[in-house]
């Protein structure tokens, strides 16, 4: 299948081209970047050197229908809203990476600030968490790929909202992510001397993708779920660590809820659950699409810990995509996605 | 006034001597290292060549006492129990930065798993966090020098617990912490390829700082607190963050609580309160004494979020030990410690 | 073709694993680790979870031989003199990854200061630098895999060698290393505080690859070759980049130099030739084979400065030994290693 | 003394800035910053709330003059160009810590590209190297506060060049530095991601320090020097670290020349020379105003490798612009700068 790629020039368009190299049925007919129409992305990324050939063209939803069936669109927030209805028009497949297909309008209108997309647009998206949604995602035609942080939190914490084992009120998740997930535009605090030897905390209780968790946890719990939400910044480059926390509804060990997320996910080719006593790492899962957990019940405080970790760029983006094209395509989920973790 | 520093080649200890350096009244007479005890400090440390010129010596509690009326206990977790009562049998004043002197024996023996010290010596004992307990600090003869992580916590959850504002069975921190927290001694997990790049929980639900962290707030809270407190290693050298957690009892604003904190910490030379809608980061505190505050009212959970960073080795461990030997020498609290952070 | 992996448990051994993991040629049949037999390598790797399923043996070579073909050495220098010829006389071929056969007898005994290996297994030594010597690694029983700073070193070199462009008397070649380089073992050196926010000098003109390059520019110089070599560590994970200086010979441009270049490295596929004014980063080579060269004829000094860059343990070690086995088992260099650098 | 800081926002004037704080005898009673007058400066720096009380001013000449006796610059070059010679008109003592002032006309125009100062105000110019140059400092009006490369690169190699112990035309420097020297602007190159995990040359024969170097090395030579000089980034925020080769012209031995340091820096209160077999490191002088310096003759080359480092913002910096303001002052060259460096 012939695939374009939006907005190749950012990181997580930069991710989806890298592993689309790696891919046996997905072939890149077309990487578009409209501030830099007309160059090569080697002349960005100089590590791509002899490996990318495709200059860099406007993204025209007419002329990209021409090259390519799926389009990966990796814009940032509120420039898909305008695209997409365009690509769909012109009868491509959509995976947006960016956050605008994720909410409700009003949520949207109240989390992102821009303009939603038409109720129409809306009304045809799947959230692309394959765990969870696969068979819808399989005949989608445009697919909402999950923020980075609602991939770790979500898949670290609906087995046990499923099963109604905590209490929702209690829910805190304490986040953690490498600078990677604040993009490639310049500023002062991706300065390096600003991050480097700094820790710290950044739209406490107002991130973006706390409705997207909160939308999916409720749509799983039966009832509406609000939660406390921190975001930090970790002073290097990939990764997200979520630690969750909550009020468990009955007594139950540490074995039994391990137990649990094992079963749940015993068919998901990119989670692992960790053993009792063992906490999953960020570089666990470096450069790789897995998403690992661990957890620990507190018999002092009757809560559950829940760790789970991702790369940002692979599970929380651009592997997710690829992912969900598989689905989308028939494939084996795991298509181009089979590369061990580097111990970085 | 004469002071040793016993340990003074690990990362605390090497921190008092170098704060002592710039310490008008405070006069460095003997420096102790058991293990290296005859060889020069600047052997291990080589840049502090030209700056220290007393040898290392073994740390014989007679032979100090002829030297120094205050010694820096500055040895890991179990030693300064079997020294402590010798150095103050032979007449040295004592601040001991490791935990032997912080909890009850029955505590101390369940989450150190080591003896405890005796009860004499334990009724001695005074916690040194100035900020609360300044009054019996000038009168000690021993200082149980606070935890990293309880120096945080406790200066930033304290002013809430006085005034009831939260429900104290809420209370959850999520803390984190530079490397240089876990010492000098090599190991696996100090490794520079294992820590970099890489961003992990550690202890979670057993850090030996819970229960000094619960024992302080219980005693001003006048009910037993137990809390949820989990650990992360953060890829950096230096600085702690502590984000802290709880349901509020009544509906106060995020202006009525920053007003309690200044207020609160309105005569404390180190504590600074940020203004709403800002956070502090550990680089803001970096190389100083200070322990910076910012707090966060979320009127959807109807929880407060607390971040409080300190450079955890200076107020952390070394710089809060000195705050309290001025305590305890009837100097401002601020001698020797006016540095400014270095903006690194 | 089944292979075995002596020393898995090491940073190189590790890598040639999660190499081998993506090759369709070769067969992972046995891994070893004499100090953790009868563990699994996920034990100590846990980003490996579900991905390896041998476990960890003793390297016995007569029981290697009923496994594999050909063995991976990734022991330290000294331990592979033992193992080889046990290895070789059990019919396996051998790619070595340690220092042990890259050396004459008595510059190995001079700069290791171990026993060097008998002149008969040194003597069916090929040296694996396979832009170099692809036709003797065809063919080779025993390949001595090139050290990491060598690797970037001759590559960067050796056009000018050949065709006596420099001043060998001139050489100067400043190296620096990420700290993967110094391996896995803990030590004061290797601890996250003291490497990070740090950059040294170590092994002033004394590293042990000074030898193996002199040697190979000797071969292809004419005449003996002694340069000035100087080896740093840089706190980062992965990447050698060598800056090296030397006299020009006679009046030649950059333009033509870099045109030499490319034409002697026309038709390999690992090196890749930077334009003018471009200059190689170690980002640009990070998790791939690839060696990138840059160079600049200053004018002022009529000397050239040539930098190369690679990710140490791939063509500085890992990537290297599978390309050398591609090429003892007649597949394509390229086989399981066409992966791009990750822009890490 | 009352002084003023003009460019208070950029990290050497922040440097200056906080230096001075702990300064006895310099008061600073204007800081300016004409893009953000009217600000307060911890604004932009949080960590140095309650610190620093002065509002930001802009930097006009006659007002600066009736608030102070001395001003630093520390502005972008080619802005102290236009600003000095009012400063010096309205009668105020000058350092300037950009490189304006610090070549003849030509050498500026030709590796700045920028205007030179006037024949008239570059004649009033003393280089102020306290090392080198303490005696003329004292008297200037005009001190031009040297760049931070040629400060770890002139200090290392003075001493050779003075006794004509190394032929100059085989200097070779090899320098790196931490990010922090590139300043505060945000560009793609001081992007963390980009930074993070990378080493690089920049500016490869060109940079514009080369002539400051050359200038002052052919001053004490007697003979025209032209070195091959090549800088890099290294990703840390603070250090530089220069190594430099040399042939030498006798056969001296490294005993002989550390002796000759020893004595050309006895009464040099910054200068640490290292025994032998020692090298410095950048963390050993870091947030310190040293430059420490190690050195090797290599028997085999006949060259010598000479190694220095300092904390690229104070020695090469704001700590030399005040050591410089000393002797201006009259003060002992330590007041103010007599701290240890942070083990950081």
């Amino acid at each position: 299948m012939n695939v374009a790629v939006i907005g190749a020039t950012g990181y997580t368009g930069l991710e989806v081209v890298r592993l689309l190299m790696q891919h046996p049925e997905l072939n890149v007919t077309a990487i578009t970047s409209d501030s830099q129409a007309g160059a090569m992305l080697t002349e960005v990324y100089p590590h791509l050197q002899g490996l990318v050939h495709e200059p860099l063209q406007r993204a025209e939803a007419m002329e990209l229908a021409l090259k390519a069936d799926l389009a990966f669109v990796a814009l940032p927030s509120g420039l898909s809203t305008g695209l997409v209805p365009e690509l769909l028009g012109a009868g491509l497949k959509v995976i947006d990476l960016a956050g605008d297909h994720r909410l409700s309008q009003s949520d949207y209108e109240q989390w992102y600030q821009k303009t939603p997309p038409s109720a129409e647009v809306l009304a045809q998206a799947v959230y692309g968490l394959p765990e969870y949604y696969a068979d819808q995602i399989a005949t989608a035609r445009l697919i909402a790929n999950p923020g980075c942080y609602p991939t770790a939190t979500l898949l670290s914490l609906l087995p046990l909202v499923q099963q109604g084992l905590i209490d929702p009120d209690t829910l805190i998740v304490d986040a953690k992510s490498g600078v990677s997930g604040a993009g490639k535009a310049v500023s002062p605090s991706s300065h390096f001397v600003e991050v480097n030897e700094n820790f710290k905390a950044y739209k406490v209780g107002v991130h973006q993708h706390i409705p997207e968790i909160e939308g999916v946890l409720s749509q799983h719990c039966g009832e509406k779920v609000t939660l406390s939400f921190t975001t930090h910044l970790v002073p290097m480059t990939r990764g997200i660590l979520t630690t969750s926390y909550a009020k468990l509804t009955s007594d139950v060990s540490t074995e039994e809820l391990l137990a649990l997320y094992q079963e749940t996910y015993r068919d998901q080719p990119f989670v692992r659950i960790r053993e009792k006593g063992n906490m999953p790492a960020t570089k666990d899962v470096s450069t790789s699409n897995f998403c690992d957990i661990g957890l620990r019940v507190d018999p002092r405080t009757k809560r559950v810990t829940v760790i789970g970790v991702i790369d940002n760029l692979i599970k929380g983006a651009a592997g997710q995509a690829i992912q969900n094209a598989n689905l989308l395509c028939g494939l084996p989920q795991t298509t181009g996605l089979r590369t061990a973790p580097v111990y970085f």
